[in-house]
Order: structure tokens, then sequence, then C-alpha cells
């Protein structure tokens, strides 16, 4: 059947069915289908690479690449009908591309599939440290990694001191911002949405107190609790209420990171914020930062948390889902907060 | 009757009768009083100056100030039954301040009567260039001024060729902003309020557009017609609906300067913005600023502007109100837009 001696194999693949404009994502939205692939980069493919992939990352901003998006954004829609793709670990089966050779362990952009061909692959990284979990790959050591780092250190300026607060704080990219906070000397407050998550941040990730948001009535107030003096620094990524709420109780010359708005993917029309009146008097900076812009960083990046890795000083929660077909619910699971930790889904252990 | 031999004088204040908390102020909330004052520094009161107030300056930041602040703001409640005070342009008549002696020109805090007494003065400035009109020490060489400079040159970093948008445009510090960003060769559209405004912003201050907001259905639209791709720098005075559509508009890595948004300073609840989703993915940075904070730049901001203004290649339009007694409505016709430029008082001219 296979035109050339190389194995063809199944490729179980996830496809996004249908754009979803608003509203949760179902997994119905989504459909596993049996595709076949031949194991060998098909002839005259110059630069490309198959890879056979381990670990997906369910990330926040694909709720975006769910919808069909009309203006320019800066991402794409998903094509429906193909499989989707996102971030993830994977390992080089073969390859016509000087840079890798079959054995590589590589993270970044591939398709949530069993297998994936890329041509001129431009967002993948080779994985030079495997002497740690690979699963980090989809985010301590990966995209949230390097979100958290350049988030929190290039765009929010932190000192000593500051009063830091971190919403969505148990998530991929919050979990590592508020140990970053407390390695450098900051105060930091984390919310999350569960008892558990909650208990995680003080007890595993050693954030100073934490709250649920879903048990205050009036967030403003919570804050003010928490924050008796004002936040210096509040890494966002929620949006909606909570940045109302947060804008209330900032101090002067106080910075916001804006990284994500996950409580305002799903609505038609995205919650009012009333406070913007504060970012005048209090002198807020509020900057918006993706972090593909900061990849030239990684180097640096891993350099400083490989050592805090290794010496126990950082810590990280993942929330491992097993087998291609649990990908569509581990992907929605976000928007309704199921996950606790950085959201994985295993396709292969090696 | 006078203690010493000094004269004493008729001292014609305007006072703040009680707070406005929301809605649009009315003269019946000012009144004016006469008192007296003598025209000396009483004894033994070091460091003081008595000044001959000349103009003063109508600013929409005073809105807020005729509150009754619950929180600490950057400004304080105005004291009711106490004159309003404010910036402004006076001779000194008298001093026990080393800095400063009788006859010199100064600019700052003021307040709003004949004559003032000023212990300690730490917001005048000496005016040390007097061949230009002395009322532009309450726009363009005084606060005003400073405002547009600090916020366009020190916040939004503007390179030249960026698309700039400015509203309020018309205003004391709309109509700098503008010029200033052509001399660096910039794109600049300006919007105003009315027919006569917008034709000065291009006839007048050189904007290569502008339009009047009130006419346009959907403001969104309307800055998509005047910046089809997209706005880099906005300098903000307008906020609640307009911020909005701006957010829609702003192109990646665009800086927003927000120096103040008048259509929200009556109102009781804030309009709602919906559109700061945008500032993550188009990675926006918007940043509060308060002029007190920069005036160490002032000295540079002469160095700039003097020599600008000596060539005609900067101008100012004021709007000027003749006598105290016409300062109440000078300062509320601030919130209705009836002011065409900067607004002052002249209260004498010597």
């Amino acid at each position: 059947m296979a035109e050339s001696n190389e194995q063809v194999v199944r490729n179980k693949q996830v496809l996004l069915k249908k754009y979803v404009n608003e509203g949760l994502p179902k997994e119905s939205d989504m459909e596993i289908r049996e595709s076949s692939i031949q194991l060998k980069v098909p002839e005259g493919c110059k630069d490309s690479i198959l890879l056979k992939n381990l670990y997906l990352s369910c990330d926040p901003y694909m709720r975006n690449r769910m919808k069909k998006l009309e203006t320019s954004s800066y991402v794409d829609s998903f094509q429906t009908g193909s499989p989707i793709n996102g971030y993830g670990v994977a390992k080089v089966v073969d390859s016509t591309h000087p840079n890798y050779k079959k054995g590589d362990s590589v993270w970044g952009i591939t398709g949530w599939e069993e297998y994936s061909l890329i041509k001129a692959p431009a967002s993948l990284f080779k994985i030079e440290h495997t002497d740690v979990p690979l699963t980090y790959y989809t985010g301590l050591l990966g995209m949230p990694g390097m979100t958290a780092y350049t988030g929190f250190f290039e765009v929010c300026k932190p000192k000593k001191g500051d009063y830091v607060y971190v919403s969505a704080a148990s998530g991929a990219v919050g979990q590592l911002v508020g140990q970053f906070a407390k390695l450098l000397g900051c105060y930091v407050v984390g919310s999350a949405g569960s008892k558990d998550k909650v208990e995680l941040l003080t007890n595993k990730f050693g954030f100073d107190a934490a709250f649920n948001y879903k048990e205050e009535q009036d967030l403003g107030a919570a804050l003010k609790r928490y924050f008796p003096e004002g936040i210096d620094i509040y890494f966002e990524n929620v949006g909606g209420k909570m940045l109302d709420a947060v804008l209330l109780n900032m101090r002067i010359h106080g910075r916001i990171a804006a990284c994500g708005m996950i409580s305002q993917y799903n609505n038609e029309r995205p919650d009012p914020v009333h406070n913007l009146m504060y970012v005048v008097g209090k002198r807020i900076r509020m900057e918006g930062f993706i972090v593909s812009d900061s990849y030239h960083l990684y180097p640096k990046f891993l350099e400083l948390v490989i050592p805090f890795l290794k010496e126990g000083k950082i810590t990280y929660v993942e929330d491992t889902a097993e087998g291609l077909e649990s990908a569509p619910a581990a992907l929605i699971g976000l928007f309704t907060g199921r996950n606790v930790g950085k959201q994985l889904v295993v396709i292969s252990h090696d």
C-alpha cells in the first residue's frame, strides 16, 4: 500500500468541526478522525520534519482560534476539517531539515494528532535539557513559562517588596508568576476558583495569601482586604469584573501586565469595565503582551529557571489527560476551570 | 483701619459653596465674595509671597476637586467656603521669600481671587521669558503645555511617521499635541465638538484631518475612515465611548497616553469600556500620567518650545473671559465644550 518501503501507520487527529463564535465550546464541536501517515518526510519536501507527538498543551488563547476571526488578530482561526494545532512536545521520526535529526526532542507548534509533518518549522525549539520531565515543555519550560517570565519581569518591571496580585493563579502561567514574585521578595496574593486550587497557592507555590473569587460578593472589597495599601503589580489573566476591582485597588505607578482575559473569551460582548479613570490619577501602566514577541529571551529564561527547578526552588503542577480522545474535553475544561494546574494531554510517553 | 501703614484693598474671591459630586456644575455652586487684604506679607510670615493675580487657568481636572473625594486621589477636594485654587499667572507684590522679589512674574498654583498670600510656595515657577504674552503661562508655556509635552514625548514615545489621534484636540493640551506630532513628522487627526473647532484643527494647527465627533453615529467607523491602517498613538483626553472606539482601531504595539477623560467627570458612574481585550492581542500600552510628576523637565520643555514659538512654528489659541465674575461660567463651560482653545480668565492685565 505504501509507495515506499517506509511504514504507513494510523494517525488519529482532533479536528474542529465548526467555528464556535460565542458560548462555551462543546466536545461535539470537535471530532476524532482516523487518518494514516507515512513515517517518512515525503520525497521532495526540503527542510521538513516528521514528528511523533507526545504531549499536547491546552491553552486559553486557543479559544479565540475556535472563532471565525473576521479582523486581523494576533492568532489565526483554526481551519475547520483540519487537525487543530497548538503547542506540544514531540520526537523527530524523520527529518530533511539540517537542524533536526531523528530522535531529537522538540517543543513548539505541532498538530493535535499522533504524527505531524512540519514543513519549514519556524515555531519549534529543540529540547537541550532532557534530564527534566519532558511534559514540562508544555508548561514550565515552554510557552506558559516564557509567558510568566516575560510578563512578570519584562512588562511588570518588579521590585523587591512590591505588592503583587495574580488572577487565575493556579494555572499554567499564574503558578509561575507567583513563584517568580516570591523569589524576588515580593508580597504575592493569588485568586482561583476552588478550595483545592486556593490551597495549592499557599501550600505548594508559597503565595502569601490566596482566595476563592467565587466566594467573594465584592471583589473590590476582597482585594482591599488582602492589599490594604494597594496593588503595585497585577498579572491579568482574567479581565472583566476582576479588572474593574483591581483598578480600584491599584497603587500609584502600578503596572498591569495584560496576559489574557479568560473570563471574556466565551462572551458575545465583553463585560464592561468602568474604572479606567484610575489609570490617569494613579498613573497606571497597563500593557498587553504576546509571548511570541519575546522568544529571543528563551535562552536567558532557561538559565534562570533550570537551576531553580533543579534546586527545588520552583515547582510545577500539571493536570494530565490521557489519550488523544481526551483532548477536546481537556481543552474545554480550561473555560470552566476544571483543570488544576497546567492542562496537558498525553498522546504517547515515548 | 490697617494695622500698619500698608494699604488694605478689596479682594474679590470665587468660592465653592458646596460639593458637586455628579452632574454638570452650575454657576450657583460657586459664589463671588468680597473680602479685603493687606498688600504686604504679614509680620512673622517667613518664605511667603503676596501675589496680584492676573490670569486664571480653567482646567478640566478641577472638576474632580469640586467633588467630595472620599478615597485618596491625586488631587484634593476644594475647601467649601474658601477661594478655589488652581493654576494662574501673577505678579509678586511683596515677598519674604529669598527666591522672589516684588515685580517678579510667576505662574503656578494660586487662588481664584484678586490677591493671594502664598506661604512656602512649592508650586510656583518664576517666569524668565517675559517677551511672550504672559497669558501663555496659563496654557502653552504652563501646565497644559507641559502636559502635552510630557504625555506626547515621554509617555507615547513617538516616531516619525506614526499615526496619531488626539481627542478634545482644540483644547489647551490637544492643540499642542497635534502641533508637536506634526513637527515630528507624524500623521495627525484630531476630533472636536463643533464645526469651528474642527476648522481650527486643520486650518490653524495643521492637523492632517479632523472631524466633529458629535456628527458621527459610529465612532469606530469614523476612526477607521481616518486611520485605515490603524492608530499608533492615541492622546486620550476624553474616555468612555471614544476610548472604546479607539481600542478597536489601535495598531499592534500602539500607545495610549491617558491624560484625562473629560467625558466622564460629571457622570455618577463612568461609561463602560468593552474593548480592553484588544490590549492583549495588539500589545497596547496604556499609561496614565500626571504633569506634576514631570516638572523637572520644564527647562527642557522651554528650550524646545520658546524657539518654535518665536519662529512661528507653534501657535496657540486662547479663549479669554474678562473679569473674576466670569470665572465660574468659564470653568463650567469646559464641560459643555463652550470654550474654543485654552480657557482663561483675565482678572487684571497688570
